[in-house]
């Protein structure tokens, strides 16, 4: 039994790691050899936490195993301690015994960056020169740092709900050396990539806001009731999730889907993508819009590249289990 | 971060503990203090595996977490490692974070022995002296000697769809220092306590192979389709269960009230027989039965449990997580 904690995430995961790890499993969901369980999501009743399971198996992969934890509104003001807990257990796919517990905060941000960059290193324009950010709080900087390693991009645009957070993203595009300019949300008409990352209950980005050829990364909305953008987006784009099942239940795609804008089988695979079994983007004018709703095989899936990283570097911690 | 692993539990636990943490946590449930998750089982498609999640919080005893594991068939025969394989994982309520690993083999079995040992107490006559096996496999032995413990039996007889297992069941009973007869099912009506825990999918006992006043624990039925006592018997009985909702879905109660011979408000819960808000057994001759379906919160209070014991022997492993 191999342990991982938090802690040691940071220096052992790498974006790249990420990245495969998340573009990999997409493919093999996509081509049915790996599916998630269920989730499991209770609002406990205690700490106004709410706390489930995300589980699945990856037959190619041979990973198995789910992330367990949730969101404890109260304990960073109470405790010092961020809010988001999670832990990743594995387990022996031949055998059915444990094989690893792996901190699952920071790669859950990690996964969370990797399915908008594999979006769209597989479906937007080779020649996106403007990336546009809606939403600038902490998860919005690994979303902005991920993409950038996936185009040339030469400018930065970003539009918060509350302007003063900014300089969150501002500090990541010159990181890259790259300029920043806050807009207003018909600014994004600019923008060839625009990834969206808040937690709205209502849209900020209508349809209107999105010039022909830009691809949309929509990474906030994982609950029914969230929206980020205007269904009528989704109706005039492309649409592709992580999983299906999710996009149009708990993801983007809900709204869409509900006001009879779009059929579920307007909704298509990302890993298809990625497989050539879906042609994805077909011409330069075309908007394509990514899904993300989060599914329990990515943090496996970046769980298990840890634990191969940690195992190489000799500090995973191995207990006679 | 403590680890108790599975070789420490069987020094460690003892059929006490167990019993008490499954009496606290059914009454728990029963005063809605407690509460489980609904229940991810997925048959994975490898290994003819079946893999899932049993999960629940009780409020009272602050005990949150999971039940992770499942049945692994080939695993004897292959590996030389026991079939159900399954692990505990704790959760602080406060925050949400990784508290504690335990290896939770030894424990289901104790905790399921421990289950209609709770039911006996509560629910068998206080007179009772012949106890009846249905059943004896391995998990035979568990409810057997947990079962000797809650009254003065001065004799153990037995029934095995396999005859050639009953010396398993005839063995426990000489160590207690009690004879074992081998009766046919007929032969049952001499029982005033009958525990049934097979995996058959169709009916062992009849209701006329039971007598006036015997208390029944049916214990082996946790799945659509599985089946170890006749309907009828059900409709003679008070039936008590650990969880209404699983006793009429997967429990012995799913087909009494798919056959319309009991209504689901006929099903109380043993839970309120503890707490005294149901009156339990009211007469010598009434029938009453315990429909025992396993609970995830069962595995989380016996494994809080251990937990505790660990750290008191000194014998917990605590990993800076």
């Amino acid at each position: 039994m191999l342990i991982v904690p938090e802690r040691e995430i940071a220096d052992l995961m790498t974006r790249d790691a990420a990245f495969d790890a998340v573009e990999k499993v997409f493919a093999a969901m996509a081509a049915r050899e790996a599916y998630n369980f269920p989730v499991v999501r209770e609002a406990i009743g205690h700490e106004d936490a709410l706390y489930g399971f995300k589980g699945g198996f990856d037959q190619a992969g041979l990973t198995l195993g789910l992330k367990a934890g949730g969101y404890w509104p109260n304990n960073l003001e109470k405790r010092g301690l961020i809010n988001h807990q999670s832990t990743v257990f594995l387990f022996d796919p031949d055998t059915g015994k444990a094989k690893a517990m792996v901190g699952g905060n920071l790669l859950t941000a990690l996964r969370t960056a990797a399915a908008s960059s594999v979006s769209i290193k597989h479906l937007a324009r080779e020649d996106a020169k403007v990336i546009g950010m809606i939403g600038a709080g902490h998860q919005a900087t690994f979303q902005l740092r991920a993409a950038l390693e996936q185009r040339n991009f030469e400018k930065v645009i970003g539009w918060n709900y509350h302007p003063e957070m900014l300089p969150n993203i501002e500090k990541v595009a010159s990181e890259a050396g790259l300029p920043f300019e806050a807009v207003e949300l018909d600014g994004m008409k600019e923008a060839d990539v625009i990834i969206s990352i808040t937690s709205a209950f209502a849209p900020s980005l209508m349809a209107d806001h999105v010039s022909p050829g830009t691809h949309i990364a929509c990474m906030g909305t994982d609950t029914k009731g969230k929206q980020e953008v205007e269904g009528a987006l989704l109706a005039k784009a492309s649409v592709f999730t992580d999983e299906v099942a999710q996009s149009i239940t708990i993801g983007e795609a809900q709204h869409a889907v509900a006001e009879g804008l779009i059929e579920v089988s307007d909704v298509a695979e990302v890993g298809a993508v990625i497989n050539g079994t879906n042609p994805g983007r077909t011409s330069a004018e075309q908007i394509t819009l990514f899904d993300g709703t989060g599914v329990g095989l990515q943090d496996l899936a970046v769980a298990a590249a840890v634990v191969d990283l940690a195992v190489e570097k000799g500090i995973a911690i191995e207990v006679d289990f």
